[in-house]
């Protein structure tokens, strides 16, 4: 019988921790002019990437970071185990037909803009179980995509309110190995849905929140850490108001994170000079912010450890209109250079 | 390290085979009218399920079959490590919100009517990796949650054609446990997604037979087992025409299964009396039969050893209209008991 790896109530620790072998990046025009412009692969200034629609546009991107994830850590399809994917389109399409062209085993996911990080955390399992060598683990998602599926039509030209956040076009891979060069990860924790009664679709950030607090004090208690033993806790998306309400969240459960503190979404624009209000959102915010710069970080020495957590809205629309709230969650994975 | 686990391309084996400790099924009035009606534990006469709407009537259903497996298995939601489950709505808001309402760490699965088999893969991962202790897997369908957001509003009437399947309403759940009685799964094989250029969403069945034949095939590769070393090959839904077909495919690659092969779809509804034309889909439908049929026909000795293979077709209504065919995938695990 293999060993417990479990910590706590909701962590697993890895004995073996597996590689972050490589990582790959793709952007589209409106994160290509933002402050992390030269942590991405590529940017692509057609946001139809050449293609006839906007959904075909993000299956591209999430095709294209797999591609190129594999092609850097010098390796073919065939030598992938598993290909751990999602996005926030119905049926996540994005990821499905993204498997029917590199024809790896696939396991489709979906943890809206938290997928990322449940494929990181299944990816790591996966290859600590010793049931995998390598795994190429991606998520995506394309504001134009995003805003018809979930609100209006991009060309209907509605107001957007100040706590509304911009989807990210983008796709983010990653790929796991089970030894080589580069950053691990060491541990992860699952985490639970939560539901604090927040209903407004336009707020994100605010209902996200007390998942990510959650995810980051049961990390944090399951570990026997402390916020001193990280150099940084770098949520996903959770924008302006989520990031100031989670710090918050987190402080009254008596950790202060809050000068180690940063959220991909609050990150990957000026939010200012490019109007996207409460911040970036969306499966590949934390994915291209994960994957470009904070591999850049760790691979430079910026960053030695990290507690990544991405979070995610598990509404539909259908749900808004039937009268419910936003449940959400947050998984966690703790990554270090050694 | 440990040690590697994988058998061949595409399939696991079990180094301590995880448990089914506990099923639990509910079913609607339709299928409580059907050939296996006295294998579920409960048959709700209406639709409704006394809820307001028919989304939160499934959800209801996958709620309730979630609490009856962990009681039948004299555990509490505190005693488990991971919920897998999934569904067919947008965003997989049945199982986001079960998972709201246990508490338990959540995993969400999108593998269309695959996702049952997809959870109880990586559920056994989890417990054979050492990452877990208990697992409850689960997915849900309802017909008329399914029709609205896939095809048509079922008030229109619209007619259906002869290869047209039926969505199963209701909602099936498995415990997996490190240790116990019952059947154990020794092993899992993740499919890749086809597509053979079947475009058809009313033919479900013909789309998905090559992913169900590709994955039998590997797995029988894989593990260097032949169709004399079962008692069942038993599909999820493809139907009439799909099982044929996947019959055909099986054995031009090499092996007979004719006389072992059964499709949940073809068996959970009188076809000729019931009007389910092809047979029953959706995700309730391998695993209510699963959870249900197979999990009494194992314990009461009259099948020891099973290929369960669930297949899942990934499209979206926007592929559809796109002009996208449909990319399918199956993945297997299989069962038996000691």
């Amino acid at each position: 019988m293999a060993a417990p790896k479990k910590l706590g109530q909701q962590t697993v620790m890895f004995q073996n921790p597996p590689v972050i072998a490589a990582t790959a990046t793709i952007v589209g025009p409106k994160e290509g002019q933002g402050p992390l412009a030269h942590t991405f692969d590529k940017v692509v200034e057609d946001p139809y990437y050449a293609e006839k629609c906007w959904e075909k546009a993000e299956r591209r991107m999430l095709e294209e970071v797999m591609q190129t994830v594999i092609k850097k850590a010098v390796l073919a399809p065939a030598n992938i185990d598993y290909l751990l994917a999602g996005d926030l389109l119905n049926q996540i399409i994005s990821a499905g037909f993204t498997a029917r062209s590199l024809g790896i085993p696939f396991i489709g996911l979906y943890g809206a803009c938290a997928t990322m990080y449940e494929g990181l955390a299944l990816g790591a399992i996966l290859i600590d179980g010793g049931f995998a060598d390598y795994v190429v683990v991606g998520a995506s998602s394309h504001y134009s995509t995003a805003e018809r599926q979930y609100r209006f039509p991009t060309e209907q030209g509605v107001q957007r309110p100040p706590t509304a956040q911009w989807t990210v076009t983008g796709a983010g891979a990653a790929l796991l190995a089970r030894t080589g060069a580069g950053p691990v990860v060491t541990h992860a924790t699952i985490g639970k849905v939560l539901d604090l009664g927040q209903g407004d679709p336009n707020d994100f950030g605010s209902a996200m929140a007390p998942a990510a607090a959650d995810t980051i004090v049961r990390h944090l208690q399951d570990t026997a850490r402390g916020p001193q033993d990280f150099d940084l806790f770098l949520t996903g998306d959770l924008g302006i108001y989520g990031k100031g309400l989670a710090d918050q969240l987190v402080r009254e459960r008596g950790f202060d994170i809050g000068n180690k503190f940063a959220d991909c979404g609050t990150m990957i624009y000026d939010h200012q000079k490019q109007d996207t209000h409460a911040g970036g959102s969306g499966c590949a915010c934390a994915a291209v912010v994960t994957c470009g710069y904070l591999m850049q970080q760790m691979l430079t020495g910026k960053i030695k450890r990290v507690l990544g957590v991405a979070t995610g809205a598990l509404l539909s629309p259908l749900t808004t209109k039937q009268g419910e709230t936003i449940p959400v969650i947050a998984h966690a994975v703790a990554i270090e250079m050694r």
